[in-house]
């Protein structure tokens, strides 16, 4: 028992320190930093690269001596499959254990009205394609994670306002394939936090509903029971519009991707981004109402949260260009340490494919932080 | 020096079972939690004695078989001086290890307009006579804690809107003792955590300002860099009334005190309980309208950090009887998961006493925590 969790514990160890190298890392170097002596590090690889898990890579030279051939992640065998089921989209994409996407799916679809059942069965073709896709490149998908726009709690659905989903409870498996839920925000605040530079931020993540993730010291906040980062539904106008939830002045009646097409006039948000750089009138005072209510909002919540950057994603990404000045504007008069400290604010690294690509990521993740239960699976 | 610090590791995780523990608890019980040697417990405990930090206590008995002699805090020498500056008072405390007021001083002095040293050179005297009191008693202050209501980094005051500070450095002593600074709602919310049963909840701090301290499984979240909270600055309408931070509709221009007692037309905050009580009508409107911006606020919070409790402390406190319904009411509405999960409103347990308690219990706390330090401190 005891040898069993020290190898478990080494494992983790040696992949850890690979995956956290930005180059290809020498044995002699893992030796170094883990304090596991050089014939231990090399079994250990060794076990690592018969599981798939990492390669020997260009030999990395970093000073002056001998050149030494490094470790790196494999992106050539274990996967991770994301699914996204939102309110008018599925997604699905494959990453590999070094993070490269593999494959991309987006199918237009309205998810509205639509039974929770319908969905998974929507998406099992998408599913299925991706896996097809993945092992025609070598990759074999180890499990998959779907994104939900709702708040999630040991396999139930509480709600999804926008989905207009109430206590559902969730299957083990999509297709074949066995599956984890998790909150779209969230999950895209994971993805993001692995592709960009940022270490703590708010990702807000705009589709027809408005969510967040919180993150802190590379660390996802989830509150007491993962439903931290309900954004969307932070009251910007005690006596404003009516929301799906049952109250009204939310910022998703403002900022919401229906909300701002309605308001300006426009059959579909797709052509939001051409509209407003033609200068046409009723879009760019529709972004400047989001952009308002986005910024008091947004002062709130870094008020209550103390964050140094907000990271606009979904469909503000693409938007940010005109969402941004009036965001800033509130943010100068409303957050109390914007004359010595203020938000940063930006686009999105990822763009809309965060939430897919975090909800893979979940997968490739689980792998690396707990390779040998990874490789107890596989054995044949 | 692997002595050293095992010696320090063990003196911390048998005092941390002591200070956990309801009622005295036996050396075996101490051994068989711990995984030391009773020969070791006792030991320790010898020296923990010795240092004043522990006492033996009447017999536990718990169970059938001999009794046998129990362990508890002491409550006869080390202590910790808490202080707080706020915006119409000074107040003193001194809690000893047992976690017991052992004296407590408010002074009503209005702090607007006067410079920081003069609050200093105010607070030097309610402060030496906490020593005195102490001293008396026969306990050791080992150090103070100064409660501001403000923003905090690095001994330095960046803003603390109602006293109209900014860029204030802190003193490393008031009179001859060592001091340390904090945010007035998170020492409270500290001082609260140690007093009631909940682990996890929005500790709100009404004085003419409204700050929040926020707890999440025992542990105080406090934003990246510490201004985590500042709930007062939550907007609540966008288009309201002005705030001293320079913003607007922000929730202290409705529930703060002198809001309350403005709109209620009183010339002093201290007659609300007793004009509510009378039914005085302006009073109970301005109530109603300092609930609803509350609820309002706490809803955003709610569905931000998703937090299953509100704690209401400061002024709040005694006026939760009139506060609560319009809050539960906003919350009802507004919060996402209110349908099955409806958050606990409740009064603080400490009330106006929870900040200058929170902060003379992180003296003592951080004695409990490293015992070996404090130790070492009071070697002769």
């Amino acid at each position: 028992m005891r040898q069993t969790s020290l190898r478990a514990h080494n494992l983790a160890l040696v992949l850890r320190l690979v995956a956290a190298s930005p180059t290809p890392i020498s044995r002699a170097r893992i030796a170094g930093a883990s304090g596991l002596t050089r014939a231990t590090v090399s079994t250990i690889v060794d076990e690592l690269i018969a599981g798939g898990l990492v390669d020997f890579a260009d030999e990395s030279r970093t000073g002056v001596g001998r050149p030494s051939v490094g470790v790196t992640l494999a992106g050539t065998r274990p996967a991770g499959l994301g699914m996204e089921v939102n309110v008018d989209y599925l997604a699905t994409c494959v990453i590999d254990l070094a993070g490269q996407v593999r494959h991309r799916e987006v199918v237009l679809s309205d998810q509205r009205g639509r039974s929770p059942a319908a969905a998974w069965e929507a998406l099992a073709a998408p599913a299925a394609r991706a896996l097809a896709a993945a092992a025609a490149q070598g990759l074999v998908v180890h499990s998959g994670a779907v994104a939900l726009p709702g708040l999630i709690e040991d396999a139930v659905v509480h709600v999804a306002p926008n989905l207009g989903w109430h206590r559902v409870a969730l299957p083990a498996r999509i297709g074949d394939l066995l599956v984890d839920f998790g909150n779209e925000a969230n999950l895209a605040a994971f993805g993001e936090l692995h592709a960009c530079e940022l270490s703590s931020f708010l990702y807000v993540s705009g589709e027809i509903g408005i969510g967040a993730g919180i993150v802190v010291n590379s660390e996802l906040f989830r509150g007491t029971r993962g439903w931290a980062g309900e954004l969307g539904h932070v009251t910007v106008d005690p006596a404003g519009k009516p929301c799906r939830c049952g109250s009204r002045g939310c910022l998703e009646q403002y900022a919401g991707e229906d909300a701002i097409r309605e308001a300006a006039s426009l059959p579909d948000a797709a052509e939001l981004v051409d509209r407003a750089k033609a200068g046409d009138e009723a879009t760019l005072a529709s972004l400047g109402r989001a952009g308002l209510a986005l910024g008091v909002a947004l002062s709130s919540t870094v008020n209550l949260l103390d964050l140094p950057a907000v990271v606009l994603g979904g469909h503000f990404a693409p938007l940010a260009e005109w969402l941004c000045p009036p965001i800033e504007a509130e943010l100068r008069q409303r957050v109390l340490t914007a004359r010595w400290s203020s938000p940063l604010i930006r686009p999105s690294v990822l763009g809309a494919e965060a939430t897919v690509i975090g909800a893979a990521r979940t997968v490739t993740q689980a792998i690396i932080n707990d390779p040998a239960r990874y490789l107890a699976s596989i054995r044949p």
